[in-house]
């Protein structure tokens, strides 16, 4: 170790003597590992003039070590420390982590929310779970390309403080996508770049909600969204969902019951539940905002994944009276490790967001933002996404046909007209929680109806996510799932 | 355009026939600029098939556009939309904004913050800006192959959900480092990986603070901190700074105030005047952290660049009862634009970071997090570190050179042992907004004494930031600085 490299942590308007200072450094770098026995020291006039420190300063805290026993000397060879160190027996008695941070914080910490459920994927399992995607599918030669390219051709700009909107370039790119695929005529003045899409939903909660504002939410739903509107004090108002999607006609109730800002809605494909918001709800839940001031926050999550006849617009395409605040995200078309997700919305929002951005992260990743510009602009995300819809479609099919087929006794199983993953009503003789458990112990993960209840009882049913798996091996998911089902089975 | 590409969002519940609907969506289309005069349609055939309806509905939407002149057929060609539009006059009357999304927001918003001082650097100026490094020196090479390797080698795991507390190799890469070079004996358990040290407040601040917490700052400080606290509710309160760094001795008197949650401290260098955290200061903070259960967040966000002889260790290495909060950051070292950070803290409140992650964007960019593991495992980030130090140490001494000599007489300029930036008290007869003003017209760009205070008189003084620009550049920026004094000069 090099004598710059000790931070010993002299300070010389301490009263404690400077040689003992030394000493004490020197001890706690044994202490904490960062010395070992029999590493070398540096030489004394070295590690002095290092420290700005005389040199008989540094040799006294020396003569301290070797007293007590912290030190060797070889003749020629220089100092050493101790083979035999003073602490070595008690050090072996110690509990495992030789770390010097604190067990327990020293301050009050409020409870722990309990984990997620797929925090822990155990390896090799076979997970049915929304909102994954196979990965494999991703053109990451065409990503590591591009992103060379960014720090190559524009380095200085990608390195440096920039836009907290995000990068002008993936803001035009994205303007124009969503003008060209999904009847949304916007600028790069009304695109806002986010951490995904619940970096997007976080980031407009941040920006429109506070304590005594009430959000609307479908029910059931997407619990990360509701998340994000408590961490900024708003309160979550369930509200019912059936097959035509959100029950807009709840919604004037709701004015009663306090100032309503918002109302969080997935009219694509309604999460968890898969079922499109019909067109006179549209109608209704616009004009419903436009007349009482309320946002409408669309995530539109899985646009790219239709595999109808009929692409459905967003809401947000219909708006002309900027009620709507639009949030996609590029995370699940290309991959949820890659969080890239942006907010259409009216300017004045726009602004207020890159504003409350500087707070929170400062900007986003440029070198990300610029490869994927570049994989918009030259088409290689739309080839990719014609290729996933295609891989994901058959796999819809195949995985309908085997639920079908094996489970038809038990699961209300219809193909959904797009998305990643399909909602299956249960049959009230089976106890979901538990056929979900025998099912994990046989290595395959689903989401039950649980997860995406706010309050009350949770309905019998099944999210399955058929995206990330190939054909045979939803078909082997499925073949256990029918496994787990009977009672002879183990868990 | 093919069929499929034409989101026509044709909806059969709807009680309005096919046939209008299949014309509305195509106006639409046209007035939204996704058709454009003399575009050719698709098919009949096609589209009705793409659009699962029969052909006779989109022929009967022919008909009713032909009628109205929104299109054209050419015998064999097929049918196009027309060259002479009903809405083309109105069209051209229009103002600027061809897009979609309303000008207003349909829904009450704040006020809009000011923008950041420097948030619109004019191209070729000269910015002796605080926090600017030179990212010229990235070793952007390394970087991008570091980048591929990731994406190459760990794919599969990089682009999916992974743990919101960050990549397992950059957590254990980091715990090595601090362990090593800061005095703070880590594991990859205690470390949370963050956007830049930006993310790593305003996480901490999302956990630990809510509505009447108060958090006590230095002042003058660190603006983009405050902002942080105060988005989650809390309260700040400004706490003085002398030539020891924060003053210790006042905190006991804001228990009476309120419930003091946090101190929030840049002991290193103190932001914005450079001075170092005395060491009986720094055991005043802790022992008063202590006994009031106070949480210490030690914002280290330059650490490596010291140029004294004696390395100062972190507060947090000396924390044995887990007050202290620490906030690291690559950004700095490496570059701003690539959001790197990370908090060291007792297990307890890394955990409840991670979960409050889920809800702010789900996880961290793991192949950056890949990508910088292994340059800091194979010392390429150490090799940068000493280079950058090297290159800055250089430059410091040319700008306080350059400053003495140019700027002697107004400005008290004093070598700061480290960091970026030097703080430089101007003299009382100077108007420093008015210089600043003038030096910004000459292309200079300083940051001024009022940008770092929270309430009350700015003081007389500049924050000059001196990394980013080579020496011939920084004296440059000096005399054109003394030029700007002169009342003589424009603006």
């Amino acid at each position: 170790m090099r004598a710059t490299e000790l931070a010993l942590g002299v300070d010389p308007t301490l009263p404690e003597p400077l040689f003992l200072q030394v000493a004490r450094g020197l001890m706690d770098a044994i202490r904490a590992g960062r010395l070992r026995p029999g590493d070398p020291l540096p030489g004394s006039r070295t590690l002095a003039a290092s420290l700005g420190l005389h040199r008989n300063t540094v040799l006294s805290a020396w003569r301290e070590l070797h007293a007590e026993g912290w030190l060797q000397t070889h003749p020629a060879r220089g100092t050493f420390v101790a083979e035999d160190l003073p602490l070595r027996r008690h050090r072996r008695l110690r509990a495992a982590p030789p770390a010097g941070v604190a067990e327990r914080a020293g301050y009050d910490l409020g409870p722990l929310a309990p984990p997620g459920p797929d925090e822990a994927l155990p390896r090799g399992a076979l997970a049915l779970l929304a909102g994954h995607v196979d990965v494999g599918l991703v053109p990451r030669e065409a990503l590591s390309r591009a992103l060379r390219r960014a720090l190559r051709d524009h380095g200085a700009q990608a390195l440096s403080y920039g836009d907290p909107q995000g990068t002008l370039a993936l803001r035009e790119a994205l303007a124009r996508w969503v003008s060209s695929r999904r009847g949304l005529s916007a600028g790069p003045e009304h695109v806002m770049i986010t951490r995904g899409s619940q970096g997007g939903l976080d980031l407009v909660a941040r920006t429109l909600l506070g304590p005594g504002d009430l959000v609307a939410v479908e029910h059931l739903g997407y619990r990360p969204a509701w998340e994000a509107f408590e961490a900024h004090g708003a309160t979550v108002v369930p509200v019912a969902v059936d097959h035509h999607g959100l029950r807009t006609d709840l919604l004037p109730g709701l004015l009663r019951r306090g100032s309503l800002r918002a109302v969080y809605v997935t009219p694509h494909h309604q999460y968890p539940t898969t079922v499109t918001l019909s067109a006179p709800r549209r109608m209704e839940l616009l004009a419903f905002a436009r007349a009482h001031r309320v946002a409408v926050l669309e995530d539109d999550y899985d646009h790219e994944f239709h595999y109808g006849a009929r692409p459905v617009l967003p809401l947000a395409s219909a708006d002309a009276h900027g009620v709507v605040v639009y949030v996609g995200t590029l995370s699940k078309l290309l991959a949820p490790g890659l969080r890239a997700g942006f907010v259409v919305a009216p300017e004045p929002l726009i602004a207020r967001l890159a504003r409350a951005r500087r707070a929170v992260d400062r900007q986003g990743d440029q070198v990300l933002e610029l490869a994927l510009a570049e994989l918009l602009e030259d088409g290689e995300l739309e080839r990719h996404a014609r290729r996933a819809r295609k891989v994901y479609h058959a796999r819809r099919d195949a995985f309908v046909e085997a639920l079908t087929g094996d489970l038809g006794g038990v699961l209300r199983v219809e193909a959904p007209a797009g998305g990643l993953a399909l909602w299956a009503p249960v049959d009230p003789s089976v106890n979901v929680e538990r056929w979900a458990e025998r099912a994990r112990a046989l290595g395959v993960l689903v989401h039950t109806g649980r997860r995406f209840v706010f309050e009350g009882r949770a309905p019998d049913a099944l999210r399955l996510g058929f995206a990330a798996l190939p054909e045979a091996r939803l078909r082997e998911a499925v073949r256990r799932l029918a496994r787990a089902l009977s009672p002879a089975c183990g868990a």
